[in-house]
This record gives structure tokens, sequence and C-alpha cells, in this order.
């Protein structure tokens, strides 16, 4: 038996509730000796309930594998993170919001700039300068209203940030596997769609006319007269939580990406009014009685660290300790907080470095320990190594696993 | 997608420089609450590295399997050591330093004694009374001489220790796997060459025709009069490390076996113009702008545990001590020192211990340890579990690898 295939066997419903904390690239690093945003805030609240809650450390996808949001969310939320691929162009359309359907074809597009050198195209500008956003919006426009099918495959432009956008299609027989498009140097000219995989013959036709078709409609311009098409995908099939671990699952989260990856898995989202942490506790709150599992996401902590400002990330970690007796006011039966990758102020962007975890439930053996940092973390007790391990300690201690074997 | 698909998609070259320092058998035990080496051996230089870095400890295999020389060393090479197994033919052949082509086959030779029953030969001796090796080397000598070719197949002899020698065959088509001809027991008859898989037909022939031409050449002799043949293997196909990992490695062994072990895995061979570790660290220093990637192998700390010398094994790691500092001068981006398996003095032999890890680079969490011994290393706070995760944390902390999925 797998993972997963027991899981589906042991696990069981119950009326025990589970809250998991996403607080989005909290792990940090003391460079050179430097503390870390865990070791400066003041979070009275989160040190406190530290002492009486398992502290761990769990890897998202591999030692010394930086996580993207997709592998590192899907850890979080049970999956093996290289069993279930999410593709460029379905992450991409997750942002922005775009509801896909399970056999849609989600592609990120880039325009680009193009010349025509004896009767062959070659890209001058793989960006096309980085167009402005409301370009792009302008464009995307101009393409939804001239072209909106290929044969019997419906399309459609949704504009994203400067150069990129998202291409969905939607119709019959579109499997398989077809190339990007992009040749990822200039001067080269842009690669045809080639399939990969031998059901890709009509994805790959459709591919074809649909760049023809662009290329009529944005040729008269000087740049940004072509597109190049990448990371070519439909939704994984990934089995939803209530069918793995019987669990009635929603998020409350702000950004697109989030609530996309969360509806992979099955979770019903909750639209949030607001873009504070309290906006999103109150909802919360709001919710509390129609669900057993809630994934609540903080972004900020990631955004402050991406940008490089400590200050900020430390900003977010006490804004959170000072709704933390809110949540605590529900009595929440499990209560994990941790995070889908370290995003360390330093590093201005996602690590490799194992995520703090901190595990609560009344089943747990205490850490004593006087704060929530990464080296109390590291030093902890909860004996997990993998972030989708936390899923089946999570039901364990809500009660929602039956003995496995007799 | 699997580990190591993972890592051939994710890692770039750069010109950060990984040194992986392997201490032969380092991991000792407190036999009966007495010290380890690491805790007797006066070493203050690797003591104030260990609190600065992460410690830690891996099990090369699996809990409890206490490794050869091929499975420790493919484990911190970057590899799952029980995905790639090793001959033992090729393995001795390595540690004689014989330069085995892909498509070798490489046996290991015992020189025997049989004697003739009804027209049949029995094993008398399987060792031949561990014949002195100067023997060894005259029969090696005299069958070279004799016995050059078996058909199409060139076939060479080299002698090792005692009864111990290698035969490699090269030609054509020598596919497949033949079993041993050592019957284990004395009083048994040899045992022919039999095939195990269908394409070792022309190998299987191949054998039994040399085996009868070696008894022709060994016949009139009293003791040593026949030879038994194990570990018929070849090259396993090992990715190199530039494949799978892009790192332009270079190994710097003094002993055959670990020159062979690192060609294995595409490691360029550095010759070392002396046998002491100043010698090794000499030869660093020389081609250190050459590579990204340095195997270091020191190798007495393992003689003196194989040996239960317990103060040659502790001298061993305090010689090290006092070079450390001018390996510290070439300013690795990344060091790790550890071993390929324990060899306690006490055990005269390798063990299933863990093996201890000291961790540098600048985006550790420092372990503020007061010294590097194995108890320290238990209670480390490097996030692994098994050698060959090394890798992947040499290369994140070198910034050799991208993010994993969007």
């Amino acid at each position: 038996m797998n993972r997963e295939e027991i899981f589906k066997e042991i696990s069981i419903k119950n009326d025990k509730k589970i809250l998991l904390v996403v607080m989005d690239g909290l792990g940090d690093i003391p460079y050179y000796h430097g503390k870390t945003v865990l070791e400066i805030a003041h979070k009275p609240n989160l040190d406190a309930l530290a002492g009486i809650s398992e502290l761990g450390s769990v890897i998202p996808v591999l030692p010394g594998v930086t996580p993207g949001s997709g592998p590192g969310h899907l850890s979080l939320f049970g999956y093996e993170p290289t069993k279930y691929e999410i593709g460029r162009g379905v992450l991409e359309a997750l942002g922005l919001g775009i509801d896909l359907e399970p056999l849609d074809i989600a592609i990120r597009g880039n325009f680009c700039t193009v010349k025509e050198e004896n009767g062959k195209l070659i890209v001058v500008d793989r960006r096309a300068g980085r167009i402005p956003t409301e370009e792009n919006v302008e464009l995307c426009k101009l393409l939804s209203s001239k072209i909106k099918c290929i044969e019997d495959v419906e399309v459609s432009f949704t504009p994203g940030m400067e150069h990129r956008f998202v291409i969905v299609l939607r119709g019959e027989n579109l499997g398989g596997i077809v190339e990007d498009t992009d040749p990822q140097k200039e001067g080269l000219p842009p690669k045809d769609p080639i399939p990969v995989t031998e059901d890709a013959k009509k994805l790959t036709e459709i591919l074809k006319k649909l760049t023809a078709e662009i290329r009529e409609v944005l040729k008269s311009r000087k740049y940004a007269n072509f597109v190049l098409l990448r990371g070519i995908s439909r939704i994984p099939n990934i089995p939803s939580m209530e069918e793995l671990f019987k669990l009635n699952p929603c998020a409350i989260a702000v950004y697109p990406m989030y609530k996309g990856l969360a509806k992979l898995v099955g979770m019903k989202v909750i639209d949030v009014n607001g873009e504070t942490i309290s906006h999103e506790v109150e909802k919360l709150k709001e919710v509390w009685n129609e669900f057993d599992f809630f994934y609540l996401h903080i972004k900020k902590t990631d955004s402050y660290g991406e940008d490089g400002n400590l200050s900020g990330k430390v900003k977010v970690i006490e804004e959170f300790d000072r709704v933390l007796p809110e949540i605590l006011k529900l009595k929440p039966d499990v209560l994990v907080i941790t995070c889908d990758h370290s995003t360390p102020a330093i590093l201005k962007g996602h690590s490799w470095h194992p995520c703090p975890v901190l595990f609560y439930s009344p089943y747990v053996f205490p850490s004593g320990a006087d704060s929530f940092t990464e080296k109390n973390c590291l030093r902890g007790t909860l004996k997990v190594t993998y972030s989708y391990e936390l899923m089946g300690l999570m039901l364990a201690h809500s009660g929602k696993l039956i003995k496995f074997g007799a």
C-alpha cells in the first residue's frame, strides 16, 4: 500500500477542526551571525504558544531544493510534490484568478518583438521591452475581439503584468504535450509548436493556427508584434483532500494564486473582504462552523522577504501575533503555523532552508521553548522530515485516523 | 519526477566551489562509556569551525546497514547507493588501479588448490593457503605470458594481495550475468561458469575456455593450481556528476580504489606526489582554479580504525586539524567534512553507525557547538538523513540550484 492508499483507508470524518496557518516564506536565516526575523519580532502570543506546542522543521520537496509556491503548498496540503506537477501555464492562470476546467489548456504567453528576414521571423526582443501592463491589457482586448475560436476550440486571452499574459484553450481532445515556442535566445526564429507525445496532434495544429492568427492581428505593430508560448499545460490530476483524507476543507487567502492552488485540491475558496490579516481572521470566524479544515494564507511575510525588507517581514509576524488570541478563541483542535518555503530577507527570494513548524494540539509533547524561532524548531521534537508528512499528524491529532492494521 | 530528474532540471553551473573532505571511516563509538576518537583528538581548528557550521549525522545506505567503500562513497557523491551496484570484480579492479573501459568484464580471482578425483576436480583449499603476494605476482606473470586471448577477447591478469587477483576481459558482446565459480565450501568441485541471463552465452563460453586454459597452465603445481572466479561484473552505468549536477569535479586521493570510485562518477583524478595529508592539500591548492567540486580523500582514519589502533586514528585527525587553516585560506563556498562510513577502532572494521558531518557555508544555522564530535553531530541541526542527500545541500548553499516548480 502506498501512502495515499493508507490515508484513504484509515481516515474518517469527525467534527474536530484543523487550522493550518501558512505564513508564506516565513523561514529565515541568521546570515553571518545575524538574527532571523522570528528572533527579532516581538511576538509574545506566538512564543507562549510555542512553549505548549511541538516545534519542528520540514523540507517541502528535497534537501537543498528551493520550491516554487506550487510544490510548497501541495506539500503542506499533504501531497508529495514530486508526484504532481503544476505547469507554468496553469500556475499563471491560477495567479490571475482564471477558473480552469479540468481539460483546459493554460499557456503562459509573452508578448515579444519580431522582425521579418527573408520571409522568416526572428525574435528581436523576447519581452517586447517589457511593455507597460496597460498596453498588455489593450493587446489582450484586441486579440480577444479578433480571435474567439480556432476550429472548435474556444480561446481566451487574459493580461498579466508587463509582457505576460495567459491563453486558455477549451475544447475536446486537446491531449498531449507540446513544447514551448520560446527559443530562449534572441536572434533566433520563434519555434513552431512541436508535439512531444503522439496524442498532441490536435493541440499542435490548434497552436500553429493560433500563433498564425495572432501574428496576423499584431503584424502591423513595430514592437509587441508576436507572442511566445511557454508552459503549455493542464491541471494535474490531483485527488481531492476529501477523497484522500475525508476532509471538508476551505481556503482563506487574498491572492489569486493561493486560491487557485487550494481549488486544485478541492478546497472551497472563501472570499475575503479586505487584504489584512484581521480581515482574513474575521472571515475565518464567520465560516468556522462550516468546515473541518481551514487553510489560512498570509502573503506578506513572503513579499517583504522577496524585497529584502527585514523589518517589513518582522512587522507582519507582529501583526499576526496580535490577532493570534482571536484565533485561539475559536479553539481549533489542531493548530499548525508554518510556511510553504523559506524566504530569507537576506536572499531576497525563496530558499531551500527547512520551514519552521509550530504544532499545537492537546496531544503533543510541549517543547517548553521560550520562543518560536527557526533554531528552536530545528532542535524540536516534532518527528517529521517533509512538509507533506504534517498532514498525517494533523489528522491523527484531531482523531481523524483509525488504526492501521489489526 | 524522481530525485535525479529533479536535479538534472534545476542544477546550473557557476564558479562557486564545493569542497568535500572524506575522512574515511571517521565515525567512532564510545564503547562502554569510553570516548570516541573525535572526543579524544586535540583539534582546535575543527572545533572552532564546528561552532560556525551546521552539524549533523548521515546514514550511507539504510539504518543498520554497514556499507563497503563503494556504496559509502557513491552516497556522498549524491547517488542513492541502492540504485547503482558496483560489482566485486569492478571494485577490486579499481582498487588495483586498473583502468576499466565501460564494457570490460572485471573478475575477482582467487588462486585455489584442487585435487583430481575420478577425473573430477575437488577444491581442497579455496585460498591456496593464502600464498605470499610475491608468488601471486609470479603466477599472474606466468598466466599473462601464456594466455593473451580467448577467441577475440583480450585477457589480462593483475595480482592483488595474497591469493587475490583480477582478470579483465575486453571484447565484443560480453553482455549478461554469469554466476561465481567459487563453490563457497571446500570438498566440492569448482562450479562451471553458469549464465544467469540469456545474453550471457558468449561470456559463459569464454569463461569456460579461460578456466580450462588456466588449469592447463597451473596443473603441474601442487598448490595454487587452479582459480575460482567471483564478482564477474562490469562498470555500472552511472550518470556522471556533470550530467546530474552540472559539476566539474575532481578527486584528490592517494589510494587506487578511491580514485577508481571517483572516475566512475566522472571525476577528474589528480595525481598526488606523496602520501600525506599535506601532500594532498598542496595538490588541492594547485588545482583550485580548475574545478568547482573537490573530493579530498583521507585514508588513514579508516586504516587505523580497521587495525583497532585508536591512537593512530586520533593522530590522523590531529594531522588534518593542523592543515585545516591552509584549506580555509582557499575560501571554499561550501566545506563539508564527513566520512563514507564509520570504522570504530573497537570494532576493527566498518560499521553501520551514522557518519558525523560538519557543513560550513555562510547560509547555515551555526551550531554554536564547542567541538566536532559524534554526539554534537547526532544532536545537530543539519536537516538530512542520508549521505546522498548532502549533495542537494552542497549545491543549494553554493547557488547551483534554481527553483523547483513555479
